[in-house]
């Protein structure tokens, strides 16, 4: 019989907030961490997963992560992984474990994290990168590890299958196409609110000359800074290259509508999480005051019932799916059917650590199997920290290129993962000994 | 200078599972906990502060609490005490640990437990209960203390000024009123979904007795059951005391009206909780479908974005705040004004370890300086674990009584945090020993 034999949680963190990497208007100096996990198989290869932080409070969902490990069936892993729905409601409606959220925070997190890498291991067993693996389970199979609940009035078993049938046409075409030409990016490089001027505009000057038709810039810090940032930004890649804003939650409902009428100017492709992530009637309204311009969101954005709500509510142009928000590729595919369902293109989310390595595996199934288009839809990507995994994320042109290592792209060197471990890893001790940190 | 000198974290819970006290739809078997915070002071009195949960789980939190307790500034404890916004904003926005939420789940529970024992001292040191603390402040003063942040578009701080404002007429008499004759109560002790016909009937009859004139029964496990539950319960109760019921989440958005169209003969009071607590649209359908029959929900909300959201959109009749799952008595005292801003009753969700003692201090403050009514308001009681608080909720003739001892009502017994602190607290061990339990 096949087991799961021991689980290794790990506080992952890089010392980001010294460069101001990832810095925007809310998240003022992130460390990029990793609460990490990796499940030991009695048979076979590992499996690994991880929850994305921005440092404080990583040790929160590593503690989370070892509580989710306890709440897997001790059975035979071939069982669980033919049976992953089944494994994910176990984990996520624990009649105990459920009270802490439900389905959202450092629990939901970890419940996530968990099913990554039971999905690694199953992709990994099958020696197919994740999106292929899903690209090819039939429409039953992967109506059988969503969970639906609470999506019924919005999406029933009947139309996610109908989604997918539709989805079959074509899809060995798409996959091809897929592996030669692999799917539009976009980059955040240049736009940190801690970068002086000089630095973006030579940034984005290089993102243009790389091959990127979209950049994005973080505002909401202050109105005088964004119409001069914007403004230099677009003297810098001309008319041609679309920018996207990302105000990161820092507004009040009511304040997008005149902030936004200032930048409107420098031709904005979209407006990112204007407002609190939980605020469906505020996008709404966002919406409504600033169209044309479009209004994204959804990398805070806890589970599917809140994206449910903002598509019902029509409030997004642009959905941003997270690879370690949500309770793993079974929630994150109910996500990808619900914006089909409703017409509304997916950009996921990415940067961090590790997000660009597993949340591209849902954009090109998403291409593969339910959307079956790439209009108007473009991963993120920033080039940060891909050297700490063992199959990094590849741009090139502009472009994901399509992974084809086996599993799901959470699994990081070994060597990162001793170096930066929390607090007691030899990267961070030296941090404290050349006087750089004091924490 | 006065300071916080340590913060003694404890996970205890007790074995309600064994009995099924507290067992509904959803949560089939909960071992009622709670995640126990002691923050001793170098001069005064400690403070107390704890999270409920269902069993499961409660581990998180408690590291949660660790966690949260070190985002505390390291200063003077009189000065925080002043600035007790200033803390809540320092705990719920720190700029890395926001991530894990923001203001959700685990991390914005012990953000609230860590607030509710700041407030714990700040009231022993006035000698007085939270109620009347919060009751004495003057609308500057608790204004301060409330985090507007993405309320705005719904409750600005010159409109809740206006109505603390308001509140200061007449307010000693109704704190002499408070102290005279309490505040409504009603009781959930009867309605248990685990209970048997014969226990349920016994104790609806005990509780009309008892002085109540509204009980709660448990329902959504199966229909069949709740009509035959709810028929024998108003056959035992007659037609003069209200009967609401408790679906706990378990339906999707479109079941609850035909559910609830076979048990409206039986005069339903409310129905709490029909679906997913993140769910504002659905519960706004819902309440649309099933008038006029009312609809209640927020012992599971989050926060006060989507409590400010159900108010917009009409989605509830009865707005249930909850002690111990948003950050602590400012975010309370934001859901409050916004309830008064609508115009729609508080009926405080109570239960579980220590939810009556401290949730009690929420509904008499609101009635001295907030709505300054008690008409359609009540605030739930269950008859359970009050033995092992300091100073533990006294319901007498169907109303909560004043608490006059000072502070929040959090403190818990010493022998109690000793016995049944899990895993390894004599109680547990007593019951490996018997065979009772397995875990």
């Amino acid at each position: 019989m096949s087991r799961i034999t021991a689980a290794r949680v790990t506080d992952i963190r890089f010392p980001t907030s010294i460069e101001l990497d990832g810095s925007d208007a809310v998240n003022v100096d992130p460390n990029y961490s990793a609460a990490y996990i990796q499940l030991a198989t009695s048979d076979g290869p590992d499996g690994f997963g991880l929850v994305f932080t921005g440092g404080r409070g990583n040790e929160v969902v590593a503690a989370a992560l070892r509580s989710a490990v306890d709440l897997l069936p001790d059975s035979d892993l071939e069982a669980m992984l033919e049976n992953l729905g089944d494994v994910s409601r176990r984990l996520v409606h624990d009649s105990q474990f459920r009270w802490i959220g439900p389905e959202k925070g450092a629990t939901h997190m970890a419940a996530g994290a968990v099913l990554n890498a039971l999905w690694d291991i199953k992709a990994k067993r099958a020696g197919l990168p994740l999106w292929e693996l899903l690209a090819r389970m039939t429409p039953e199979e992967l109506v059988a590890v969503v969970d639906f609940s609470h999506l019924r009035d919005a999406l029933t078993e009947r139309e996610a299958f109908d989604i997918l049938r539709r989805g079959e046409g074509g899809k060995e075409e798409r996959i091809a196409e897929l592996k030669a030409n692999g799917y539009p990016a976009y980059t955040t490089s240049p736009g940190w609110l801690g970068y002086s001027d000089e630095k973006m505009v030579r940034l984005a000057r290089e993102a243009v000359s790389e091959g990127y038709s979209l950049i994005k810039l973080k505002i909401a810090g202050s109105l005088d800074d964004d119409v001069r940032r914007l403004r230099l930004a677009r003297e810098a890649v001309g008319p041609d290259v679309a920018i996207a804003v990302d105000a990161n939650q820092n507004w009040e409902v009511h304040e997008a509508a005149p902030w936004m009428r200032e930048l409107q100017p420098y031709d904005v492709h979209w407006v990112e999480e204007p407002t609190s992530p939980d605020d469906v009637l505020g996008h709404a309204r966002i919406r409504r005051e600033i169209a044309p311009i479009r209004v994204a969101t959804g990398e805070a954005v806890q589970n599917r019932i809140i994206f449910k709500q903002l598509l019902q509510a029509e409030a997004i142009d642009v959905l941003q799916i997270d690879a370690t928000r949500v309770a793993g590729p079974g929630e994150n595919i109910a996500i990808l059917l619900l914006a089909a369902k409703f017409g509304v293109p997916v950009c996921p989310h990415a940067g961090g650590v590790g997000l660009c390595e597993l949340v591209q595996h849902f954009a090109f199934f998403d291409y593969a199997a339910v959307s079956c288009s790439q209009d108007g839809r473009v991963i993120e990507f920033v080039d940060h920290l891909h050297e700490h995994f063992h199959a990094p994320a590849r741009v090139t042109g502009g472009r994901y290129q399509a992974q084809l290592a086996p599993g799901n792209g959470a699994e990081m060197r070994d060597e990162s993962v001793e170096t930066w471990a929390y607090p007691a890893g030899p990267g961070w001790q030296d941090l404290r000994a050349r006087g750089l940190i004091d924490y």
